[in-house]
């Protein structure tokens, strides 16, 4: 397979200046892999997050008035360096302080626990949230929920991005933070793994007509691989699988959001979703607010993600509804 | 491979069903393939647009205030009935008549024509623009134009829909859609071809790591299959059969639209803006408005579109810039 782009060494800078093309309300800081929101009001707490790239539009389609100060890439699927993550620390606090959004994976943990510590010994306030909302299981470590930071991710950008557009203090993003954490789980399945841009194989085997469940964003396998039957034995098995971590009840408030793995087309997303949403119906469940889209990515990977966040708390839906230009939300 | 369905006769209700659940500004007209938006405003002339499925999020995805008033659906790759299309007119004429914009294809012309005749024979006022943006040639055909509808419609959409929300008359629309439609060119590249679903086969045969110029959006093969080299060399093909069709000059002001026809990776088509904007740009074009997403599809395919619309008349760019709630601009 090919993949359109020049050299490999220069994917990401090529990238953002596609993006910042396309997009005017979008800045890049210094030559860095850092895109920023270009009008941020000083008087509100900045939040920053990011990763490695090869899942666009993450992050920075999530930059924007009520969302993201700014968007920190790596390199293909590594995290962002400690120093790097330091700028954008340095660059987005103007005294008031800086929130972070950190998805579980142990490299990013590593990088970005690195700079905040560095921050803070500069005098910068950092608060953060490690976002670990995958409850897909490792096979090979007695079914131990894995637990990364996947699509649901979003969720936690936009919430905590409109509250802090209306005046949430730095404490108050960290607790809004950590009672949203806890309430957000994803699972998908995959059709077809990512594969590195002009690589000869994919990152894992995936016969066809076969489905893998609960796969990663960086071509981790799933816990299952089972031949396709339809779209609706996919949504049963999503469905059974948020049932085990929600314990719902009829009549309880979800957050509903189906995300793109990358290359999954929109008449197979909206059948799919079509069929999550019966499912979640047949539940008793009530779904006042449904997010279908692209979000996060695995660059070529095939596939769907479902992603539920209770509903604690009416206000999280004011914030879900509130407007943005964040041009991937 | 795979395509995640249930059976393939409801794949299009299916879809429907999806899209209503995602976004509640659409609703469906009775239980046929026609999507509208809720809230029409019967002062305004309403706009209906459609075609074959397939090419998603085209066209429910540009249904909204300041966009289409409704879009119909054929099968996949086919149009709607004619019997279908005299419906939705008759829906939508609420005492000013409908205007209708239709992709050159002969089958979607046949099916367009037919409803048009029996709607006016019934005392509606129906006008319409066929959008003819393809510059591709034939190979087989002495290399005439094909002059397909491609993706350059989607600014047919944008532009009368906002100049329609604005007041404008039936016949207002219909003289704005000659001066655009002529104006608008497109042109683009594929790395694989659509494959339909659960088919064995690509609708075409393409190589790995070769490069179609000049796809339909139906499986329809381009007009030379080249080895893939660099996005850059995508990007100066494109530019050049560009200028073959606009003879621009230095100064020149220029749409951009920079269409996903499928499955290209958002990293991949953020890449090629960058190369075919800077190549744009080296020509000495001013381009006040760029958008880059996936708005005119063909199932699976990989593949990007370049459009150019030339900006003859200041208040197309307003067009283009008014608000609209439509869920694929």
């Amino acid at each position: 397979m090919v993949t359109i782009l020049n050299q490999t060494q220069t994917i990401i800078s090529q990238y953002m200046e596609g993006l910042l093309v396309a997009h005017p309300h979008l800045a890049q800081l210094k030559d860095l892999p850092i895109i920023y929101h270009r009008h941020l009001d000083e008087e509100l707490i900045p939040i920053l997050s990011g990763g490695g790239s090869g899942h666009e539009p993450a992050h920075a389609g999530f930059v924007g008035k009520g969302m993201l100060a700014a968007a920190i890439y790596g390199d293909l699927f590594t995290p962002p360096t400690a120093a790097h993550i330091l700028e954008a620390l340095r660059f987005l606090d103007k005294g008031k302080g800086v929130f972070v959004i950190i998805k579980n994976f142990e490299a990013d943990l590593r990088e970005f626990s690195k700079a905040i510590r560095l921050a803070r010994q500069e005098g910068h306030q950092v608060k953060y949230i490690i976002s670990h909302d995958d409850i897909s299981v490792e096979p090979k470590k007695q079914f131990q929920m894995r637990h990364r930071g996947l699509a649901g991710t979003i969720l936690l950008h936009k919430i905590l991005g409109a509250a802090a557009q209306s005046g949430a203090s730095l404490d108050d993003l960290e607790s809004l933070a950590f009672d949203l954490a806890t309430e957000i789980a994803t699972i998908g399945f995959a059709t077809k793994s990512a594969t590195l841009p002009n690589a000869c194989l994919p990152l894992f085997d995936l016969a066809d007509k076969q489905i893998s469940y609960g796969i990663g964003i960086h071509g981790e396998e799933g816990y299952r691989t089972v031949p396709f039957t339809s779209s609706e034995h996919l949504a049963v098995e999503i469905t059974n699988k948020l049932q085990i971590k929600f314990h719902w009840q009829e009549g309880e408030h979800f957050i509903l959001l189906v995300n793109n793995l990358g290359t999954a087309t929109d008449l197979e997303q909206g059948i799919f979703l079509n069929d999550i949403h019966q499912l979640l119906e047949l539940e008793g469940l009530h779904l006042p607010f449904i997010k279908n889209g692209k979000f996060m990515t695995s660059l070529d990977m095939t596939g769907i993600s479902v992603t539920l966040c209770r509903l604690k708390n009416k206000a999280w839906l004011d914030y879900l509804q509130a407007p943005t230009n964040a041009y991937a939300w």
